[in-house]
């Protein structure tokens, strides 16, 4: 960074980030319902998304991803949870361009080496 | 906690943990060796556990979980990687017993009803 | 969500983010440098932050907040580091107006009353 | 691994771990109470620990590091919270002893030859 300025740092193209999102201060213990709503959101964003049992993975460029998981937050709280948490692993890379599919193959071909 | 004595106190009998573990000072920045490795030590652990692409999510008592997730980086630790970082989501529950797999489905059901 | 359409749903207006970057592939396993130049870059956006040993808070809008954080990984991808990965945990609330040293006080006043 | 018995492979002897713990399903979203109680247990554990906004860091062995966040966890679902989710950020390193003061201490180093 030779300038001060950091308007003319853009944020990565691509990145692949996996969230789970937890309510807090809600009547239940239950996140189901949210869950539902998150991914019913995540459709209409257009991303390339899946649920798995621990969160939800995404990808897109940093601030497609990052716009929709805020809009998941704003969704939520305008259903009347006061309170919103959520972890995100976040990766990018430039070294080559690879879908989160591509990382579970590649270590699934791995694998499979071994019963050979 | 009335008494100062924590040694009564025991952790919980079972948990849900997702964790993605990730070797630093590596000469690549590919990790699909050592996530392939982290694979082969959980099936031998003998505890549920599923692969996806950002992370592993395994179920049973606390202590069997987290032993396994510090048998992970035991491992590569003796194959040579002299720092690893994990992200640790973990769950516990007393109202009910939920195994990973069921989490998965009860949104699925909420979301099936959008169809209807 | 009555409308499919995503763009009237803004993301939250503040938010509090603490994040934990990691470079991957790099020389050595130190990361000092690589936070340090962090650091220099949340300096340079005028937000509010703070460094500790896991990561470092920062506060602001959902949008400021994650753009800076998307800005820290182009900035080091942009120095040589093919590969990035943070883990991000970010809360908002509507109930009330929080900065994160409010939340650390909250705690403490009532580890303060333990000792009356 | 040329054994495929997990019994001999220990976990690690020393871990910096960070920890944000959330209470789910509770009657309010303010999670000071819990913090608190979270932080008298650490104090009786005899391990080093500090916590900051968001979270707390603790330091010591990978088993009784683990040990003591599944006891806080157990601790929270005694005193009546029926669901708990961690998120746990944790390293292990061979190349060097690496308290967590020291990290924060290495960057600030780095930050201060700024000044000159």
């Amino acid at each position: 960074m030779a300038s001060s300025d950091l308007s003319g740092l853009k944020t990565p193209e691509s990145c692949t980030a996996d969230f789970c999102l937890i309510p807090l201060g809600t009547p239940t213990a239950s996140v189901s319902k949210e869950v539902a709503e998150v991914q019913r959101l995540l459709k209409k964003s257009g991303l390339n998304y899946s649920m798995h049992s621990a969160g939800t993975t995404v990808e897109g460029s940093w601030d497609d991803v990052m716009r929709v998981i805020g809009q998941c937050h704003a969704m939520l709280h305008q259903n009347g949870v006061v309170r919103i948490q959520s972890d995100i692993r976040i990766g990018t890379r430039t070294d080559k361009k690879q879908g989160f599919k591509d990382k579970v193959e590649a270590v699934e071909r791995l694998l499979k080496e071994d019963e050979k």
